[in-house]
């Protein structure tokens, strides 16, 4: 078992908290012998300065960084908001988010991170802005952190990952099965302006390519309602109307049932519409939105890693949850 | 003219973050004998440590508090936030946000602000979560502070209003005028459940007094899109059908035009629809949403009082804005 700091700090004959000034190198007055005495406890118990900041940070600020993409509204983020929020006050701590809408924005976020504002953090980043080398440097510096992505996993820190593109892949054999052939995507800007499908966007060409269908109709759109609206009426309104949408979240999707009917085109009929996130809201359009997503909102799992991490007495080793997504058939399709 | 710290610094021949450590009594080490010339120079040219500490404040950590009621997706909590990343971005400093959902979060969003954790707050909060004593106490201690809220001002700090009452009032009379008399109000649930009337509901009342109709049909449900459908479609199946919804946000009543359409009325002629904030989202309903709001949602000018306050050598007097809300009259009403 390696050593705590409660060890050195008994050793040292000093506080925990004189074990962590000296040790994290932070600018408090601490006499030289007493200084001296800290030093030679550690190295008698093998205790690293590293290891000491990573158990030492805990309760240095009693904050947790959430970082979001945006204050943009996405139903998953404000789901993963109010679960932190109300575990964090369970256990006194305070919750600052930071918003990454660029990648300068990113770079600051990190930086604010990395000065010491919280002790552990939170990160949901869809998107590019948030570059794994970031990351991968932040969780060096010994920081407790969960990341929701499904890139590639970063060393150190909890990692949850959603598995859409096979969720995405099941959505779109589902319309293929149903006849549907013309299927359009209707994406956020970050799947479509990419070099290489990912994400929902793979799910989509994977699904079609496996079932021999050459045609791709990939539009952008679903990053907010009036565009998935104005891009689902577009696409409806060609000569060439797809029999099916699959949009890349539910508030577009809801968006396009309503730009279906405003045409007068009923749904499922003229056009099958399948979303993504399973939104409450997705149960008062008509007909019911269909959909791929978690069955229960629920991230008390994912805030449960970084509690865990926040209150281990010596650094745990990296997890990884995969959340659970189902098809939800409903009237839309 | 008032001195400032480097007047102090100069007389004390110490650095300006030097009399800042001194003055604002933060646990520094710093050598008697200095904090004795410190002290002797603050009092020789009248410098008072209020002064200092507001002095001071400025550039100490670069980052903004941004304080919402949630990271619900509330429209106006989504712009205000754009702009404040963008300016603050092209000013250097980073943005932290605190959401205080009740009482027991805004207290502790309050002490991490007293805490030190930003140079200056903009402050949006609805509803009776954060007391006006505890907003008061963070003014008085000199962090430079933009509040947006209608109730009674806060000394010491800027104060951004929405004419809300009257322009619901006015809203009210539009529907009044069109020969509507059973007219709903579906409000937030802090409007409601409040023992006077206030805000929409005040103004919703008012115009009502005004013209002599004494029916009230009040019911909340304007907090998010599931239960304004749900409520609308309510109010609109029971057998004294009200014959004009007013809606207190614009979320909900393009929710109620949607519980319109699926009982089979017509908007406006079976019922009339107005609502509260001009989003972007009332332009694409059928029929589009007339609504009050402002005409333009810009926050540059109130995110422009921060920055004045921070950028200020000295303590400036406390500002007030108006916004100008408009009635904008479109299909549904």
């Amino acid at each position: 078992m390696r050593p705590t700091a409660r060890q050195v700090a008994e050793l040292a004959n000093v506080s925990v908290a004189t074990v962590s000034y000296v040790l994290s190198g932070r600018d408090r007055p601490v006499a030289a012998e007493t200084r001296k005495r800290v030093l030679d406890a550690a190295r008698q118990l093998g205790y690293t300065p590293n290891q000491a900041a990573r158990s030492l940070r805990k309760r240095r600020t009693q904050r947790i960084g959430l970082v979001l993409s945006t204050l943009g509204g996405v139903p998953t983020d404000q789901r993963l908001a109010t679960d932190l929020h109300e575990m964090a006050d369970a256990r006194g701590y305070s919750v600052v988010t930071l918003a990454v809408y660029n990648e300068a924005r990113a770079k600051a976020a990190i930086d604010v991170l990395r000065g010491g504002i919280a002790d552990g953090a939170l990160i949901n980043v869809v998107g590019d802005h948030l570059a794994h080398d970031l990351l991968a440097g932040l969780a060096a510096t010994g920081l407790p952190m969960v990341v929701l992505s499904n890139d590639s996993g970063v060393e150190g820190c909890d990692v949850v990952r959603t598995p859409e593109v096979a969720a995405s892949a099941e959505a779109v054999e589902h319309l293929l099965a149903g006849g549907r052939r013309r299927i359009a995507f209707m994406g956020h800007r970050h799947e479509v302006y990419r070099d290489r499908p990912t994400g929902r966007l793979l799910g989509y060409t994977t699904a079609l390519e496996r079932h021999g269908v050459a045609q791709r109709i990939v539009t952008a759109g679903a990053d907010d309602r009036v565009t998935a609206y104005q891009t689902a009426t577009d696409l409806l309104s060609s000569p060439e109307r797809p029999e099916a949408i699959f949009a890349a979240s539910d508030r577009a999707a809801i968006s396009a049932i309503w730009a279906a009917r405003d045409l007068g085109l009923s749904v499922p009929g003229d056009v099958a519409i399948v979303g993504v996130g399973n939104i409450d809201e997705g149960l008062i359009t008509q007909p019911q939105l269909s959909t791929v997503g978690p069955l229960r909102h629920d991230y008390t799992d994912v805030v449960s890693l970084l509690f865990d991490r926040l209150q281990a007495e010596e650094p745990l080793p990296a997890r990884e949850i995969v959340r659970s997504w189902t098809l939800i058939r409903r009237g839309s399709s």
